[in-house]
């Protein structure tokens, strides 16, 4: 937690928070915090400051906080993934927020297998949850929306067009195509495939929708690894 | 598994290996795979093919493998990690081989908890394991080398200088310094520390010996995105 994220609820004043729960637990026992001392605070979709310690107990810690900062501005990117497996959609929801993504659409495809969207990791709450910790590893407040389609071809054919519009529509895969472009100055959609790759039918699909395949040289990285790779060679870093 | 790796003690003539357990397991149950079909096989740092299955049976399998293409080349760095916490190591391996480093040095430093070097994780064989299991997914053959180093400063003062030499001497630290750059064409010797970073004496110490400050902009990143997000901004794809 290298920002502790507040909502609008926790203000009992126009400039003072009161928090209990995991963030108190994390003031007391990660900072250390005593009465007086600052800490990074942020206001969910606000922005930035610090926050001054003005009373500590067991139960709850009031702050006075001062938000001047805006949050670092998000790379201009649409993210469509193919659903990963429960184990790693966890940690990959985390991945995308920290990197600053805000849009993100999860979609089906041929390699996603049909228990994946039973996990009750997609609930709203579980990946508010994980974006939540994305956001105060990364000091950011924008929350990124999520949103689940359950079928490729509507997507693909009805949705994604429009979606995608005005932006530089990139697939990557592992396959043919060419390098993944560096440090893009306008937005981009991309999409990344399953472990094992989109089918060479969906990889039309995406081509009848203005996509161009592009790859990451001869090593296949998995989705985890290729995910963080290619987001931050697309859009330089500051 | 993207590739499956061969060693030298499978071959039972010239260019005929014979396989069984994991890779066997592998072969059936994914590949699905029938006699007369041909599989992208490698050598353990050597070249990379294809084999054709020659015979299939429960307990194990012969291929006629033809081995003519090198492996790709990897990226000139050299990695200088701080021991991350045994759940995150298995994975960082594969990271870090996935992406095609060739030296990985773990390293001590003061937010390394001491217990992290009493994990099996880092035994010669578990760690053997993980980079295989990095070189299936990458389609690589070329082991990496990994060194432990479990004392901070000897490490820094005697031996980092020579392993340095000659190469661009980068520590990742999210306070200060300049932009990480994109694309050398040269060696570089890369410094990441643990999650909450290097203390100051840590960056003053890898100054001290040549290092110079790069940050990845105003988000911070966990040590599993981090690097990969370093590794590919620093050496092109392909």
């Amino acid at each position: 937690m290298n920002l502790i994220l507040l909502y609008e609820a926790d203000f009992i004043s126009s400039d003072i928070v009161r928090l209990s729960g995991r963030r108190l637990e994390h003031i007391v026992q990660v900072h250390r915090a005593e009465s007086g001392q600052q800490l990074r605070v942020g206001l969910l979709n606000g922005n930035i400051g610090f926050g001054q310690i003005t009373s500590l107990s067991d139960q709850q810690v009031e702050l006075q906080v001062g938000l001047t900062k805006s949050p670092p501005p998000p790379p201009p990117i649409t993210l469509i993934l193919a659903l990963p497996r429960p184990k790693m959609l966890k940690r990959i929801i985390q991945h995308v927020t920290a990197l600053g993504v805000k849009k993100l659409v999860l979609i089906n495809s041929y390699r996603v297998e049909k228990s994946y969207w039973q996990t009750p990791w997609l609930d709203e709450e579980k990946l508010f949850e994980q974006c939540l910790l994305g956001l105060e590893q990364a000091v950011d407040t924008q929350m990124p929306e999520i949103l689940l389609r359950k079928r490729f071809k509507p997507f693909v054919e009805d949705e994604l067009p429009e979606l995608s519009q005005d932006s530089h529509k990139l697939v990557a895969h592992p396959i043919g195509g060419t390098v993944c472009p560096v440090d893009l100055r306008e937005n981009c959609t991309l999409a990344i495939g399953p472990e094992g790759g989109f089918i060479a039918y969906e990889v039309e699909k995406l081509k009848e929708a203005g996509f161009h395949s592009v790859h990451l040289g001869p090593r296949i990285l998995r989705v985890e690894t290729a995910l963080p790779v290619l987001v931050s060679r697309l859009f330089p870093s500051s």
